[in-house]
């Protein structure tokens, strides 16, 4: 059997993380989150397929291995990707949105049960998804982000399906939005077959907005099962709750780790530091003299050397902050803290959000950047300069 | 016997402090002024009777127990406060000003030996006061703020009287600063009866200025008679000298504390927080990573909880300090510190003073205050601000 | 025997430093440089004649003892400077350039065994120096600064001579720059004298630089053959490497150190200090408050109090930095760091230089330099500036 993960998505929304990757690379404790599935779903199935877009050919190539990989050249929206394997697809598989994080991945067995089926997640707010109208334990139909919806269950973004799936793609046509929709693919197939719902309450994200990489961390530093620890701790650390210490990792005296927090192999933390809980550290990142870091992810080589605070943020690979770069996290107003998501002002739901910053920033010394900031990739921070505004790709902010 | 307490000053002189709390309720370590004297004169008198200023009634009704209220709704001075109880007071009464922190209270027990006494206590800087003529170690008159003081014994506030008070008070007008002037009733009192001068040389002060209470909470914690710890310190918690930590209060390694310090209850601190000597945290304070606290008060609430310095300053109730707050109390040219009283900028005789911050303050990260500066309540300072003048009531300062 | 230094530079490429001090008591750990030499020569010559500025003259009286000085009120040049001493030289003496750091003293004995020599410090840059053309072993002539070096050994600024250099002296006249050079007398008696030249390939440094400082320093701490501790180190104190610790230090719990480290006496350091490699305290600094100091130089009394980094730097005598002062010493492109230096901007050479302070600086409170800048001598620095540019003397840097 065959899996295929439509990951061919630019990921805008998640800007300035995917100026220098692609979505399904966003890091899950240190693991991409197509690694995260992939490892999974290796269980049931013999192939993996992955749907790309041709701007990140090198990036899946060189980060993903033992793959195929078919590039969507044409066409937008689920459908149009899923189409561009069904020269591959000739017998029943596995299909997966490849920005999709699952917390009971057993959940997946189910699906591979029935002939067609999809997964059911049930959720709080089924007004920002697809809502499944289901009879008796059958999909009715998909109806997209309805005002009312008829239920709470949603459309997880996993199937099991027969290959005539291409037979109902190539009788729908772009929905309103331009795309071709495998939603309505499926309500197609529904009306002549059936597609079993398999209902689903645990954990499920669709990692849409770039907070989202702070609650799917989150849930997963909280449902750690125990501490571990090969790295090299020096006395006088103090150590609280579960935390994960990799190979090659070195804590200097004086740090203080309250859990659960992960740190990434090759880390260097301290002396002096404070890592607060829901912190990650990929790898290879530094968290210098007397720095705090709360509930933030720094991705591969970031570094934090000196007296800096940096709260709720994401920090993408290969940043490095000058001493005493701070991070504001909270609004004056208390109010949930709003981001800048591709030119629309989105209420994270967050009361507090520092920023989200892209790969290979520098910022100067003693800069201050305000909740919700946005810093593109590349971007330079002048010394001394209060960022209160998105930055740029690229862009060197001077005040 | 009955107490009097005249508590009806405005304490516009010790704004922002007073922007939130009427000034007998200003702390000296955990406990109000005016707490600190009712629990000691109780022992000599059955009812307490304050006098109060109406727009203060609710905070007092709530925040004093055991006591009688009466509003001063008209007339200036403390002639006209101490009036204002003429139909409750029938016998010889206590009287003492609200404003007024006294070292060794064992002087009232002298004083209530006497029908009619006056505390006179041996200052350095008698013009700054009302000063006691005597003779024969009877009163003959107070002269205010005298250019060439007659003697170095001053007005301590607090008097033994017979109730015929009223009567002297009936017979005198208005001052120049047109205030009905108790001192001027006294001094004709004087003229008729013997008022005894109770000399004292213990420690006396009257909290006029912002920085006084920096000074009665700095005595008070050098006459600390021991330790104490009621809370919890992890290891890896130096404390040096005399330290009080209070219940529920968590100390968590890496904190270096040198005493004298007042730690009042739940507050939380560390890791790596310096609280050095004469520090006041008054309760449920958080001093927080590689923070540092110098010679303060942080009253109840106030939280500093990431990498700032707070030397010689005042931060009154709920106050927030953004990560890399700094507070500077000391002038390039190293003169006195001035600060703006009442429209007039006044020498504090300090040459280090920070900032006297009101209540519900919160500045935003990277905030950098100047020495003498006052912040009122419920301002709120821009991320990345030099504060370099007074900031209003209310008032968002930005650069 | 004689030895006689010329010390009457006006060390203008070392400003500021040279601000409060003639060049050659630039500090190597806690010892000024000519001391260091003087205290080497003692052992090969009975007086030591020093060459000195007129303007110098209060400074050296005061500070260098046991020897005797000269002025040099006339002429510019090393000949010149030597000149001055022609009437007290009768004798072969040594002569020694008040600037330079001589690794291995021991070749000093070297010289003195022949009756004319020079010292040849074989050297990878030989066209910043004065370049040594040799014969046999013995000295050709002396090329200043040639583009096609004929040799790698160049003029080490240490010579052994007999009196008749004072006759070759009279001989010559001034260079193109109007200097009286001493080489060029000496490459005239070398027509008609042996002059040996003394091959040397150890540590050998011209301090004509203020980095310099930070190199000489470097070498001194790389070769410190043992750690020592004559001062009070609190537990909790975390020291690796070899660290000098000389008496009266106090080393408060919390403070980090990884040598090579020198800390001269008096200092006191943390808590939560963290000394990094090659930093030297000269003597009574103060290292607070989470501050970080890596590779850097702090002289006499300098204090570093609260929550700052200072990475490459040399902080002259007296500085007092406000809390937060932080000093960049990387630049954004990562190229090397320039320093103005007589007005023109000199490559350093090194990717990493912070700031060069001036004695008596006072900076306020949360203050950022900028890599490569000189700050004078006495300057005042407002708080929450960003000192993008040099500061000069006493000047008072405002936004």
């Amino acid at each position: 059997m065959k899996a295929v993960i439509l990951a061919a998505g630019k990921g805008e929304r998640l800007e300035p993380i995917t100026h220098t990757r692609p979505k399904p690379f966003i890091p899950v404790l240190n693991k991409p989150l197509i690694v995260d599935i992939i490892e999974e779903i290796r269980k049931y199935v013999d192939d993996v397929v992955v749907v790309i877009s041709p701007q990140h050919k090198d990036y899946f190539m060189k980060n993903l291995n033992n793959v195929s990989f078919v590039c969507q050249k044409e066409g937008k929206g689920t459908g149009a990707a899923l189409k561009t394997v069904s020269s591959v697809i000739k017998e029943d598989f596995l299909l997966i949105y490849g920005d999709i994080f699952l917390g009971n991945k057993s959940i997946i067995s189910e699906l591979l049960r029935e002939k067609n089926a999809i997964l059911g997640v049930e959720v709080k707010n089924p007004k920002d998804y697809g809502v499944l109208v289901t009879n008796n334990g059958n999909l009715s139909k998909i109806i997209e982000k309805p005002d009312n919806p008829p239920s709470n269950i949603i459309n997880g973004g996993i199937y099991k399906l027969e290959p005539d799936i291409f037979t109902f793609l190539d009788k729908i046509s772009n929905s309103e939005r331009g795309e071709l929709e495998l939603t309505d693919a499926i309500t197609l197939m529904a009306k002549e077959k059936d597609v079993r719902v398999i209902r689903y309450r645990d954990f499920w994200l669709d990692i849409g907005k770039p907070w989202n990489l702070l609650d799917v961390n989150k849930w997963v530093l909280d449902n750690l099962s125990s501490s571990s620890n090969y790295g090299k701790v020096e006395d006088g650390v103090k150590i609280k709750g579960k935390v994960i210490i990799e190979r090659d990792v070195e804590i200097k005296s004086g740090t203080y780790i309250e859990g659960p927090v992960y740190i990434g192999k090759g880390s260097i933390i301290g002396p002096n530091s404070y890592i607060r809980p829901y912190t990650v550290l990929v790898e290879n990142n530094k968290v210098g003299n007397a720095v705090e870091i709360k509930e933030s992810i720094l991705m591969e080589g970031t570094k934090v050397p000196h007296l800096s605070y940096v709260g709720d943020s994401i920090l993408s690979e290969d940043v490095n902050f000058g001493a005493g770069t701070l991070i504001a996290n909270l609004r004056f107003d208390e109010n949930e803290v709003k981001v800048n998501i591709k030119g629309r002002k989105i209420g994270s739901g967050r009361k507090k959000l520092g920023a989200i910053v892209g790969g290979h920033v520098r910022t100067g010394i003693n800069v201050t950047i305000l909740p919700g900031i946005k810093i593109g990739a590349y971007a330079r921070i002048y010394p001394g300069a209060v960022v209160n505004r998105d930055v740029g790709y690229g862009e060197f902010f001077k005040p």
